[in-house]
């Protein structure tokens, strides 16, 4: 046997040593009957309730948005047929771009297959265009950001503390004054649901005259007035030199984009490998994606819904002494600390209650603060809450401190 | 000004003049007319008869597929609303996956958001697997192999002449003997259009205890009696340790998947990056690819058709004297070899004819090589053919020796 092929039988081991073997629940998501979705276990075919989608504001399954998929498909057809340079560019692929980049009120904005590629492939580009960057990484930063600062062959990397001003502040002093600078990070980390203060960022990057590239894939469509994020309620968005997002998560379809000015855009359009090499986005899913960024441009009802669901859960947990983390966004995390017992608590939930939420262990968040995330979205009652939390009692505390 | 806008700048201005200036043509594809693409351009639209297409077979204009993609929006929405693990598997994830290792005659299946993702990640996570890997890889490959073939950290990289099997052995028997080797190369190279001796690279891996891992980007559907690819149709896809696809060219939808044995894909699934930290392909894409591929298992009809028109515009070019390039495949690319003039080329033909085919520059191929590339599919006509042979022979060839 190929050594290979050990490593994979010791790893898959080890990894089922710590409890956190991950086994993908086959949920189906059913438009008419959002946030349930049928699930077959063991045999058994029934309706889960769902609280862990990113899915946020549910505008994948808004009929405006199905229809704009469906009619797309029959007017274009299921694929783009080619790379943008290669017969895959599309009038669609243009005014969603130009949707885009109207949004965040910048020049312009390019599209890519997700958000994982947006990052990746424009943090690569911009690390190889001169030698000797030093860029500047919040230590919580998602991972496609991490492999996408990797990616540059000569930069410098400088880890600051999560949301930590005073060590970016000293890590940029530190470094070379005529260095070319970029400072990487996220709005909403979306798994401890804090907000980085982007005011403050945007005035280091003033003073030591660095750039900044803001991931806002959990906040676009769910912050501003048109949702715009966080640099649009912050009114800080001309301050960014690149914001970048998902249409897969408020947006409720798929794929990746960066906004910015026309030239560097222009350049990165030029340039980055995982923007070149790949097939366009499909139609359906171009024209869902415009459908929902201008209903949700128009529109805040989902957006105010979405903020009082998500402070109701956090009160109903607080009240019922459950161990849930401090967050100043739309996500509910609750802390275990154990991958084990994080995956145990995901089971029962789905087992004896009907609920469904995903239990995050490493290496999506570090080992010891395993949790399970809650998404409460406009389509989450007070009933369901309610029931979510006697079920959680029942697993979580000792009989006698139970409030339900 | 940043230094980074400055080098936008300049690189810009050096690309242009370079005559490599990508500049997306908008073609509004319509199902209906299909190869026939709606263009504006300088205030006038028309319809131009694309030849670049990579939807190879007009799968994803296909009625069926279509109607699988609209029908899936509305049963479960426009996206999948989380990651694999974060409540982004659907059963039809899942089928999907079944049909793509029945498909290779293999365990598994992991699905990808694209082919180039499929390529990269899976190739990163296999040589972080163990130390000290040697990797052989084809001097062709595309940039997504190359770039994931990059992201091993600690692994030794011999390229090897373009399917130069002597080349390969050399440095096989050069490399350590018990070191972990893979050798990674297509079946059929898009740029060229010829085709890899499967076989023969087979008994080299044999020989030399190598793994190896084939991407059939540009076979599946096409090649083989059920569209299993050149693995198919040479009969050795049980010797192939991963065979690597993507659902966007013969399939016509969008997304990208490995097939291998249930460890290894298991392993894969379990530590590659750009697998798990991305939200998973949407349910109308997902469903569209399944039928698609159904489709196509079935009834060679398309790829009966694909071949033969491959082989009549060859034979079309050749007697009128024009520079098509040597291609045993369904690609029919006329050497250009110079950017500059391929892009003109390309204009003139779009202009003055009213046909697209797209010009590959570099970095796409070597500079130098640059040429047009042609991919009749079922849909293109004797009569379309025998108008494009004499519009690039107006284009192309000094009058007194065109046929027409
Ligand atoms: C912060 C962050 N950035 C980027 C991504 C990737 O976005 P996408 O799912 O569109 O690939 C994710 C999650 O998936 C994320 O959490
Ligand atoms: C050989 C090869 N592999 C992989 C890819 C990437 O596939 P996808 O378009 O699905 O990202 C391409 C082209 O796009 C290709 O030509």
């Amino acid at each position: 046997m190929h050594q290979f092929l050990t490593k994979c039988d010791e790893a898959l081991t080890e990894i089922s040593s710590q409890g956190r073997y991950r086994r993908f629940v086959a949920l189906e998501k059913l438009t008419d009957r959002f946030p349930y979705y049928s699930v077959t276990m063991e045999g058994r075919t029934r309706d889960i309730l769902v609280w862990s989608t990113n899915d946020y504001l549910a505008m994948g399954t808004d009929p405006q948005v199905i229809e704009a998929s469906a009619d797309a498909a029959r007017r274009y057809g299921a694929g783009a047929g080619g790379t943008r340079n290669i017969a895959g560019s599309s009038p669609l692929h243009v005014a969603l771009e130009e949707e885009l980049a109207d949004l965040h009120g910048k020049d312009a904005a390019l599209l890519f297959t997700s958000g994982y590629v947006s990052n990746q492939a424009t943090l690569t580009a911009i690390l190889n265009s001169l030698p000797d960057w030093h860029v500047f990484s919040d230590a919580q930063n998602h991972n496609s950001m991490i492999v996408g600062i990797k990616g540059g062959k000569t930069a410098t990397v400088h880890i600051f503390k999560h949301n930590d001003m005073a060590d970016l502040e000293r890590l940029l002093a530190e470094a070379p004054a005529e260095a070319p600078k970029l400072i990487v990070f996220e709005s909403v980390y979306s798994m401890d649901g804090d907000i980085a203060p982007l005011e403050q960022i945007c005035d280091l990057a003033d003073r030591y005259n660095a750039m900044t590239y803001l991931d806002e894939v959990h906040a676009v469509g769910m912050y501003g007035p048109h949702g715009g994020g966080v640099s649009e309620r912050d009114g800080v968005a001309d301050r960014i030199t690149i914001i970048e997002g998902t249409l897969a998560k408020g947006f409720g379809c798929h794929g990746g984009y960066i906004t910015g000015d026309f030239k560097v855009l222009d350049y990165i359009r030029s340039v980055a490998a995982g923007f070149i090499f790949t097939t366009a986005l499909p139609p359906p899913t171009v024209a869902a994606a415009l459908t929902s960024i201008r209903l949700l441009k128009q529109d805040s009802t989902r957006r105010t819904k979405l903020f009082e669901r998500a402070a109701t859960l956090k009160a109903k947990f607080l009240a019922a002494g459950l161990p849930v983390m401090d967050s100043n966004s739309h996500i509910v995390p609750l802390m275990i600390g154990d991958a084990a017992k994080a995956t145990e608590i995901s089971m029962r939930l789905i087992r004896e209650f009907g609920m469904y939420a995903t239990p995050i262990n490493y290496p999506t968040v570090p080992r010891g603060t395993e949790r399970l995330r809650f998404t409460p979205g406009p389509k989450h009652t007070d009933e369901m809450m309610n029931n979510l939390v006697t079920a959680l009692q029942q697993i979580l505390l000792p009989a006698e401190t139970q409030t339900a």
